[in-house]
């Protein structure tokens, strides 16, 4: 079996935003939200644009969402065609190989398939063929146009909007904050006579087309969207006209074979092909797919937000999601996006100056939510009370700051893997010396003796706020001072480079502390050789998740802080201490690494998809393989079965989860395989789950291209 | 007019909380509650016991309620007669010159009229004479005993209760947790011949008095109640019975008048005349009372609960009030009493020293609710959130560590104005180094300048909690390491008992420190003049009193915490930055006071009554009286009115307010008379307010005893 098909029967509009995420199709340039082309936006459809924010009144600031130009709508003897909830009636797909949504809906007098793309070979393109088959005589309307009612978290977001009609239908419009022209357009070309018209009103602009319909015909249209930005080019709106002619001029076929040969060629690159479990191989290849389709393949300096482009959520954001959760399949197979990840970072370093500096800090504190130019999209207030409607101070913004490490760490991968100091070379050494001078400003030396504290911090378990020396950032800060003085060696024949970078950041007397103070950060208490998360942590109140569960007055109820029921016990959000032995695998002994995983994994709720791959991975290494692979499975299921928290507070959090799609990568081939680089070369320690009796995927280590191949007699490494 | 008393006309159950606080009779062994002899437990009547603490369950550990000895019912007809809410026939009344508690009650067919006092002769006694007028011919029966339906609020406390009747009624018990014998001993005497009785149900051990009456009669009965517990004698219930006897012995006019005679030897050391407001001199006695009444004259070393011996209210536990607020008029008027205060802190040091160590510091951190032996009562939650009915995580316990600076600078203070350093010979010293010491440990010094911080503390405000740099607790802590070098000097003449203190403490390297960390520390961030209560609080939300009140959702939500509707904005509870400038004069100027009052008072709940007394202290110092004198009688009137906050969150937290009472002497002492001592010798600066015309109280300055007297035209200190 070689099921590419994420696929779905029956229409229930209550499972709309579920399914508007796990259809989504993509291209690093926009989302295309998995709703049918009539969904009303009661069932959330969206076009998210990448890297374009914007902020209404005070509320929070997100990306913009674009009008909506596959917007078809059908009308039969004057009836609107609409879906209603039925297990039979509606079907919809998505090929994950080439990123194609399809539907098939009976609307009794007519059937309606369709099938649509977000085109990967020209990033402002999305096309879609409609096709009606007619079951039944009658009168027919078609209305095809740029929908601009438009679902937003924040919003609205576009004003003064200007529409035209003619060949082309235009919608441009202007953002509120940063008057950025959204600039969209739309052709459709058909097969078939009608009478045709144009109609504008307050939900947007549209072509209609009517005529008589005979039982037995076949209908078929064709609409092409482009969407340009003020970002993108001077005049927007020219360029995503001429974008949509090219593309009905083309044709619907044509386009569609350029965007299947960009996907063959990514998935050439990235594909795993696991065999043995077919749930398992389409868990793998949605999850591929899904980061595959939101990575920045048209920009050369741009990161990824936490939830891809499925829509507003996390303010479209860049978190560490990008640095520890997508970077290892990127670094591993398309590095150039990883390079653009950390670009990003590179380019947005004096947003983390100034963030540093408005705390009272030198060096680079990095946005927790960052936006465009690495501004703070994280505020104060992240989450809404459900008993007093108030906003919940919370702590992420100032105190998670174990980033600024999660982003030296990811450049210092970045060179081991590729063995390129390029990166470095334009940037990425400096950022790594500014994150480290943060980390030595924030620091909190005791007086009377040479212990160094990292207190007042939040680690990757955000449930517990403002604590001291937790062990996951204190291992990172280590981390990030240990690679700021290897750059020493990585330049070592280029010492003048080195110490003119030093001289220009005024770093001597940073450089001095380094070594010292890295010997001196606080290492975690342990208890029978399990490492204390933060200092107190063994104090808190132990019991079960199930009973800090029962203690919920409101199913929607935030966990974390003082407030929540888990803030005061030692039941954790994700991953912690077991993160930090997942990235620093060298650091334990298989010994170490099994104690903590049988303490910690209990007490952790998973209530983030970044929790699930990290207890998977640490589990390969002690050869606990039964959790591996259910963890691997709900880490890589994540968005074939959907759901997973839609609501924090009163706060909506759903959308994709790309940190468990690179999460399911990382278990696969760091995991089963134990792929691993030291000294420039790759290495293999296969465990693979006895479910699996094939595992295979390509890899670029020091721009070789390679393919690991495990199987139940052990693994290789191939050369192309 | 020379008015005493404290007045109420009427009946009103549901004021019975705040009247039982307001009509307090003590001696610093025990309180009696101002509830009627017949009051049920509804009505919040309680013996209560300093310094005899329990736990029941595991609930907090609260003062032990003895059973009530004063109890008495009186029966007409058959009729049980009780009262009900009316405003004309109950009265009751406190007498402040002596410490009577009186009620005169019309119930138809009798009158009662009783008084009654908690001797300050011997401070296991109370006695109360009831006097019955007869209006109307009929059968009476009068109930009098010991009841046992005690009010507790973590109770029940005592167990195993013996009984025993015959001419001396006695109930003993014992507590739950450390097994403290609680044994008390009733005897009546009376006027009149009756059928006599005894009885025992489930609520006591009564004496029961029976016969006709007629109209125009008059009965009186005295009764005579002690208390001793395991803690003052090996036989308490002995030691009760012989004291109940003694007194029966002597009667009630004798009893009370040595019991007089004490209270007049209190005033003639302590006693403050005001005169030109009477409403003013009436609320100065009145708060001069009951701090007086609770003052600890029986013992060596302890010290005074926060809500004196009114009840159970913050654990009966001893907080910073005893050092900031009460231990000011005892310093200057009765320094024995100032001195078990203190002495109190140095006996419970293993307690601090165990309480640092806890925490991971070094040297003393003082608990911040003190209960015996100087354990720490506070628990990690204080508050029960009202919409959840979940427990509270509060920081009070672990980041309030100006509480050994307090005690340091009170410390520090006895010695300046007795000129006695025989109190630093015998523990002082050592505290107060042990305290620097734990500063010493605490500080969060930066590694890349030398710049020290005090981080995550909460200052006096207690509505913000974890903020870094509070300016009153970085200058409570720059003076306790000013205090541990200035012994040097105070033992100049002893150089080598200093030399081995020392020593003893291993105290070599922390010497060494104390000047170097003390000038390292950080200063508050200015803004036009005004100090920043801590890093940051300008940055936090700048909205009036009355629009944070306004979002209350529940009026007895707790206001503070990052939960609160205080805690994100700079709407704080209590004077702080005021408090500093309030208790280190002379290290500010009137412009600076000026300016900080100006914008911190509107900002001030003074949702503490350790508030208003700083804020009318620096009022004085500006010369702003018309705010001085009000914040003075809202300050001195807070037990004649009754009132203020009686929950927390879903806590009860009523009582007295001895804070404000110390704080109503200090206003007029070290306000309005200005007075302070400089290199041993008092100084007046009087800031007479317009209502008055003379102000006159005693004091002993380095072992004189001198009255001071302030007229409109200035102010002079007389020897006697």
């Amino acid at each position: 079996m070689n099921n590419w098909l994420l696929q779905k029967n029956g229409w229930n509009e209550q499972d709309a935003a579920s399914d508007g995420n796990r259809f989504l199709c993509a291209n690093g340039y926009m989302g295309l939200r998995g709703m049918p082309e009539e969904a009303s936006s009661a069932c959330f459809p969206a076009v998210t644009l990448a890297g374009v924010y914007d902020q209404y009144q005070h509320r929070w600031r997100e990306p913009v969402n674009a009008p909506r130009g596959l917007f078809i709508r059908l009308f039969f003897d004057g009836q609107s065609l609409a879906l209603k909830d039925t297990p039979e009636k509606h079907a919809a797909e998505l090929d994950c190989r080439w990123g194609l949504y399809r539907r098939e809906t009976d609307f009794g007098p007519v059937q309606v398939r369709s099938e649509r793309f977000v085109s990967m070979a020209d990033c402002h393109l999305m096309a879609d063929q409609y096709r009606i088959q007619v079951r039944q005589d009658g009168d027919m309307t078609l209305q095809v146009g740029i929908s601009t009612d438009i679902w937003d978290i924040n919003g609205p977001h576009l004003f003064n909007f200007l529409f035209q009609t003619g060949e082309t239908l235009t919608v441009d419009a202007i953002t509120g904050e940063k008057k950025i022209t959204v600039a969209t357009a739309q052709e459709a070309a058909r097969d078939f006579d009608a009478d045709e018209s144009e109609c504008r009103d307050a939900s947007g602009v549209y072509r209609v087309f009517r005529r008589a319909v005979r039982k037995g015909e076949t209908l078929t249209l064709s609409a092409f969207f482009a969407v340009y930005t003020s970002l993108d080019v001077p005049d927007a709106l020219s360029a995503a006209r001429m974008c949509c002619r090219k593309a009905k001029a083309a044709g619907y076929s044509a386009c569609l074979q350029v965007h299947k040969d960009a996907w063959e060629q990514i998935r050439a690159r990235s594909e795993m092909t696991l065999e043995g479990d077919d749930a398992a191989a389409l868990a793998l290849r949605v999850s591929q797919y899904h980061l595959n389709a939101i990575a920045p393949r048209h920009a050369h300096s741009m990161s990824i937000p936490a939830r891809g482009l499925s829509g507003q959520t996390y303010k479209g954001a860049v978190f560490w999601d990008s640095e520890i959760f997508f970077f290892p399949m990127f670094v591993y197979t398309q590095p150039e996006i990883a390079r653009s990840l950390l670009r990003y970072r590179i380019e947005t370093l004096p947003g983390a100056l100034k963030k540093a500096a408005e705390y009272g800090y030198r060096g680079a504190f990095y946005a927790w939510e960052s936006q465009e130019g690495g501004e703070e999209g994280c505020t104060n207030f992240n989450v809404v009370d459900v008993f007093t409607h108030r906003p919940v101070r919370t702590y992420f913004r100032d105190k998670q700051i174990h980033i600024s490490g999660d982003i030296a760490y990811a450049l210092r991968s970045y060179y081991d893997i590729t063995g390129d100091r390029s990166l470095l070379e334009e940037g990425g050494a400096k950022v790594i010396l500014e994150c480290a001078r943060f980390y030595l400003s924030r620091a909190n030396g005791h007086v009377d003796s040479r212990a160094v504290d990292f207190a007042d911090v939040i680690g990757p378990d955000e449930y517990h706020e403002r604590v001291t020396n937790n062990a996951f950032t204190n291992q990172m800060i280590r981390h990030c001072l240990e690679s700021a003085l290897a750059l020493e060696e990585i330049f070592a024949d280029r010492p003048g480079w080195l110490a003119s970078l030093l001289a220009d950041l005024h770093y001597e007397a940073d450089w001095q502390l380094l070594a010292d103070v890295r010997g001196r950060i606080a290492r975690a208490a342990e208890q029978n050789g399990v490492i204390a998360q933060f200092d107190g942590y063994f104090d808190l109140e132990d019991c079960s998740l199930d009973e800090v569960r029962s203690r919920l007055r409101d199913p929607r109820e935030y966990w974390g802080g003082d407030h929540g029921v888990a803030g005061t016990t030692q039941i954790i959000k994700q991953a912690d201490v077991i993160a930090m032995m997942a990235l620093f695998p060298e650091q334990f002994t298989d010994r170490q690494v099994a104690a903590n995983w049988s303490y910690y994994e209990p007490r952790t709720e998973h209530g983030s998809s970044l929790s699930a791959c990290m207890y998977a991975l640490t589990a390969c290494r002690i050869g606990n393989m039964d959790e591996a692979w259910r963890l691997f499975m709900k880490t890589a299921q994540i968005d074939v079965l959907g759901g997973g928290k839609q609501w924090a507070g009163e706060i909506y959090i759903g959308g994709t989860h790309p940190a468990a799609n690179g999460g399911a990568w990382m278990i696969a081939a760091l995991g089963f395989a134990g792929l691993r680089v030291r000294n420039g070369r790759p290495e293999i320690h296969p465990n693979l789950p006895r479910q699996l009796f094939r595992l295979r995927f390509p890899i670029t280590v020091a721009g070789e291209r390679l393919t690991v191949e495990i199987t139940r007699e052990g693994g290789r490494i191939l050369r192309e």
